[in-house]
């Protein structure tokens, strides 16, 4: 049903607002927060100048493919409507895309032949240095909730306008853990599961062995803790115990931008589509998050998700099974 | 049956060679070639000097949970009874483990926190630089043959002694891709089942994308590659597809010396037990590599195998498949 429209609401024909408030079957709107970018990458296969990029652009494009997406984020003025093209078309909700004033976030890095680090060339924050969200009356009854990895002071003001979510996730970085770890410590303490890469993780626990290290985050706040290790895969640590789970292996890799926030789409697009929030429906999540970062990494910039199809995804899943799949011993 | 005994031939009471002729059903002896080494180790967490290692030595203590294993390998003068001690006690036939003039294999090494490589900091071929194996006549009926690591040389010399050979898997390093490119070709060119590290895997192909690796190398000859990737699990190429099994989470790695040898012992002893060679058991085997890995690294040199028990080894088979699975999707 349609509610008391805010200054920015969407429309009343909103189909998420719509279908979150009258049909508690449906799949539940999912809040992300984070950068929408202009991206410079180089790999050994080819270059993108100042294409769309971003967390919050590619967890949005992977997360479409299971939910309605909502998106908050900052774009300066150099940003054109024609940019957000991509998202437009997976139908990702742009009410809390604002255009302010200043330069659009930048990111340039490039990629060696192993392709599981990137070197970061040049980070322009842009209109993210000062921007703080807004959250308009429709976004802020979300349930489920992303904070990609941004700013944690601009991830902790999304949250606190969020009414009562029933499942928040983060994401953060190397950035962010040496530069603003008193907020991001305050960030974590609020949210049921954390994303991180490998060496971030270690990194933010201050211990080398990953066991330990996601035990010692997991009391930092986050019941849950996903640990994203690029081509080893994905290992997810909670109170019912580890599950790991391979890369899906691909003779093609041409850009790994963006792997790590199509990880989180697919895992919380899952979570928010499932609803029931059980162990299973976690490991299903994680293997889901794989899929869609084996995806994002065969071309450049959005342009894969942007082709994926709902077919494609349920079966690459089917390859997950076919690839773990073993039998107990006699 | 007792065969006819060679020169250096076991005692007719050998259970193994009593067994692998009279029933078809036992288990298949396995016979190993490798290095018998004092390994001088430091980890973060402790040293050892002059230990007793060497990659036969792992991979028999690994495979004496699974089958009987014969050991072919030198030894120096400075070698004792004494030493192959734990080797005895877990039932290995050292009919095959020569002394010979000169010194026992030495390698130095060290790990950083992060456990993942060795720094080799010194190794001491010894009598290995001569050593070329003559088999004794029950040795050269085995079936189930691993080449470990070692001059690839030696390991040609062994298999060329080997009869009819069910299924030869090898191991190898950079030293050997490096320094004798040829004679490990051709050792190659004869072999089932190559069990390599990731980096060699990418180094031995000349390719940095590991599934188009791993295609390279089955055209070398082996048909089945096993890429052992350390805390990142293992992952296996062959002609019905992909296999990929995380490592098993541990809070405490001590010692990571012989992972890869216990892993190969795992994974051979399995198919000889098993007998059956089809992908299902390919599959278990490399799962009982990472389970017998796992439990070498939890303490230092063979101290981990030598106490581990085999209701333990199939709790950690099941645990792995705790860790490793989730449901298809609704």
């Amino acid at each position: 049903m349609p509610t008391t429209p805010a200054k920015s609401a969407p429309p009343a024909t909103d189909p998420a607002s719509l279908s979150g408030a009258s049909d508690p079957s449906a799949p539940a709107p999912l809040l992300v927060v984070g950068s929408v970018a202009f991206d410079t990458v180089r790999t050994p296969f080819g270059s993108g100048d100042e294409v769309l990029g971003g967390s919050a652009t590619y967890f949005s494009m992977a997360a479409s493919f299971f939910t309605r997406v909502r998106l908050v984020a900052a774009v300066g003025e150099d940003f054109r409507d024609s940019d957000a093209q991509p998202l437009r078309e997976r139908g990702v909700d742009l009410e809390g895309l604002e255009r302010i004033p200043g330069r659009t976030f930048r990111w340039e890095g490039e990629y060696g032949y192993d392709l599981n680090t990137a070197k970061t060339l040049r980070t322009e924050l842009g209109v993210f240095a000062t921007f703080r969200p807004r959250l308009a009356e429709p976004l802020r009854r979300s349930t489920f909730v992303f904070l990609a990895n941004i700013d944690p002071e601009i991830q902790l003001a999304t949250l606190r306008s969020v009414r009562a979510p029933k499942a928040i996730a983060l994401d953060t970085m190397n950035f962010w853990i040496e530069g603003k770890p008193e907020a991001l410590r305050r960030t974590l303490a609020k949210v049921d599961a954390l994303l991180i890469n490998d060496a971030e993780a270690r990194q933010l626990a201050d211990e080398p062995n990953l066991v330990r290290a996601a035990a010692a985050i997991r009391r930092m706040g986050p019941s849950i803790v996903v640990v994203k290790r690029g081509e080893y895969g994905a290992v997810m640590f909670s109170e019912t115990g580890v599950f790991g789970v391979p890369a899906y292996p691909l003779e093609s890799v041409l850009d790994p931008t963006g792997a790590g926030d199509s990880f989180a789409g697919g895992f919380m697009g899952h979570l928010a589509r499932d609803g029931r929030l059980t162990p299973e429906s976690f490991r299903q999540a994680v293997v889901l998050g794989s899929v869609m970062a084996s995806l994002d990494v065969e071309d450049f910039s959005l342009k894969r998700l942007a082709r994926a199809t709902n077919d494609e995804i349920r079966s690459r899943y089917q390859g997950f099974r076919d690839l773990t799949g073993f039998s107990e011993l006699a």
